[in-house]
């Protein structure tokens, strides 16, 4: 089935106001969560929206966060969400990380007590409207083993970078560290097929190629997929995203993450609070004249959309290309959404008296 | 044949002596170049020393450089390496950031006009004396072909991170932004051996396993191999690697690079000034207690290397390990060259009298 953009915006945005989100809070998590769904991070949109609220209903997510920066020097802070949705404490963690970037050059914000913040892409183009470069960072769930690990330590851990052009698109790169992103592997589950190699382990530490792997004990694999392609390389990645989100803000990093789901409890000894975000943001023009680096962007990624294909491949793409697509697409025709997750919606809706 | 550190060290300095650098200047670019070699990265050491002495020949790297800071604001720089050794630049550039975190928290360089820099790592870890956060990026010749490219566009554009710990040896992440990089293919080669998949593309695109493959004109491939198995995402980090390095400082970019062999000539149409560095300087105590970071740092290690090994594996490795190790052995058993390589230093000791 298929909805328009603006129908889910208000189904989701009457929802957040009936677990008492703030007006404005509301609004600004309608809009991180539903950029998921139009840029085709289907996993990350408003089929996560029931995760949320069971959150809310276990008492683990604060609707009437006081989020603060309880620390700053003149090109960092820290910022305490004060258990708020990840959706609502990342926009305003990534707003202080542009205001130090306007006075000092750049700014790096880390986060603690927060919760899952949608994709990390939208809160790196936060920066683009401003000249500026955007990074986003968060820790997740381990479900992710390092390189001769059986025991999952890691979230899937994403990196997103944000790069501002002239005539070009920006370049936006939004990515898990491991071979494959959770979603993929939902998306083999639900037709039956097994996943290629160098994606999942099972439950004893050993290769495998079905999709149900993680479901069953197993873990996702950091990008590279086992030591000979450079999974040390993933799980460094992975590591550095853990640390700079979550050691340097006082958040839970590696096994104690608390789990997106509700049914599972968080660690009853925790080493900081919530989850942790990074964020950062770079005034172009702290480096060198904005329109002189925008044209050489522009050059830049000309020159990449210019290569010559391999066989059988039509173009080289540019990080941000298939999502900003997806994006004009989308708007345009609607969203669609699995039947599975139009029913979660409809009981959702059901519950709290909110038509879909 | 094995050669103690202090034998290589000697040579090395009185041969960048020969070349013209200023002491100070000779000793800094001996102990980057030879930290390759203590760390086992020899691709990169003593290893390519003829090499940096065949640019300086052709005029392309200057032996007296007057490197400057051409620009900056609180938290970030560039610096103009005035066609200096990388080996040298680079640690004048990651100073700088280290002295901007001083008083802002942080300090981002980006380094124009510049050659190979040795490992990135070196750099990386000079923060850590200061309890701070180090980070190095730099681009390099185009050897690398974007997913679905049959052009080399990108360098092998490594991310190096190190990170403080209190009772536990530092993190040191140090690593190509490929699934392999070009020093083992040339292992590959001397042995006869096929490559894995997923390290290299032929020169009409195709996958091949062959150790020739990039010498025979195809590409080494970003980490991930290929589309399905996240290719997309090592292409995206080496692609921000090149920007942050040389479209933010002025330097060459992509398929611009100039070639680190001085058989080869720059592009005669150059986007830039020499190659890009990129550093980031992070004081912890700009977030919370260096102290108690160090602490979590510290239980994050312990928990990561105590992890249940998957069969067949001894022990989780923290990143910085196996480089660490090698270091302590060779420091005190020497470091071993292969044939050639101790054949192409002894010709240019005979070259510049200055006896191996």
């Amino acid at each position: 089935m298929t909805f328009s953009y603006e129908k889910l915006q208000d189904f989701t945005y009457q929802l957040f106001k009936k677990i008492g989100c703030p007006d404005s809070q509301a609004q600004t998590a309608t809009e991180v969560l539903l950029s998921a769904d139009l840029r085709g991070v289907d996993s990350h949109g408003v089929a996560r929206l029931s995760g949320y609220v069971r959150l809310w209903e276990k008492g683990r997510i604060n609707a009437v966060p006081e989020i603060k920066v309880s620390y700053e020097t003149p090109s960092t802070a820290v910022v305490d969400g004060d258990g708020g949705l990840g959706l609502v404490v990342a926009p305003f963690a990534m707003q202080v990380a542009m205001e130090k970037a306007k006075t000092a050059g750049t700014g790096w914000v880390s986060v603690r007590n927060s919760n899952h913040y949608g994709i990390a892409g939208y809160h790196a183009m936060m920066a683009l409207q401003e000249d500026m470069i955007g990074i986003s960072l968060t820790n997740a769930s381990p479900l992710v083993s390092p390189t001769y690990s059986k025991e999952r330590l890691l979230g899937t851990n994403p990196i997103a970078v944000a790069i501002p052009a002239k005539e070009q698109p920006p370049f936006v790169a939004d990515m898990a560290t491991t071979t494959a992103a959770n979603g993929k592997l939902e998306i083999l589950q639900r037709k039956g097929m097994d996943t290629p190699s160098g994606w999942v382990q099972d439950k004893n530490g050993n290769p495998t190629t079905s999709a149900n792997g993680v479901k069953e004990g197993g873990a996702l694999l950091p990008l590279g997929g086992d030591r000979e392609h450079g999974s040390h390389k993933g799980y460094a990645l992975g590591s550095v995203v853990d640390i700079f989100s979550a050691v340097l803000s006082g958040a839970n990093y590696g096994p104690w993450v608390p789990p997106f789901v509700a049914f599972l409890d968080p660690d009853p000894n925790p080493v900081g609070e919530g989850i942790g975000h990074f964020f950062g943001a770079m005034r172009v023009d702290a480096f060198r004249p904005a329109d002189e680096f925008k044209s050489h962007m522009d050059n830049w990624i000309s020159r990449f959309r210019a290569a010559k294909p391999t066989p059988g491949n039509e173009k080289v793409l540019i990080p941000g290309d298939p999502e900003r697509e997806l994006e004009i697409e989308r708007r345009r025709h609607g969203i669609p959404l699995l039947d599975p997750v139009v029913k979660d919606l409809q009981e959702l809706g059901v519950k709290f008296g909110v038509d879909l």
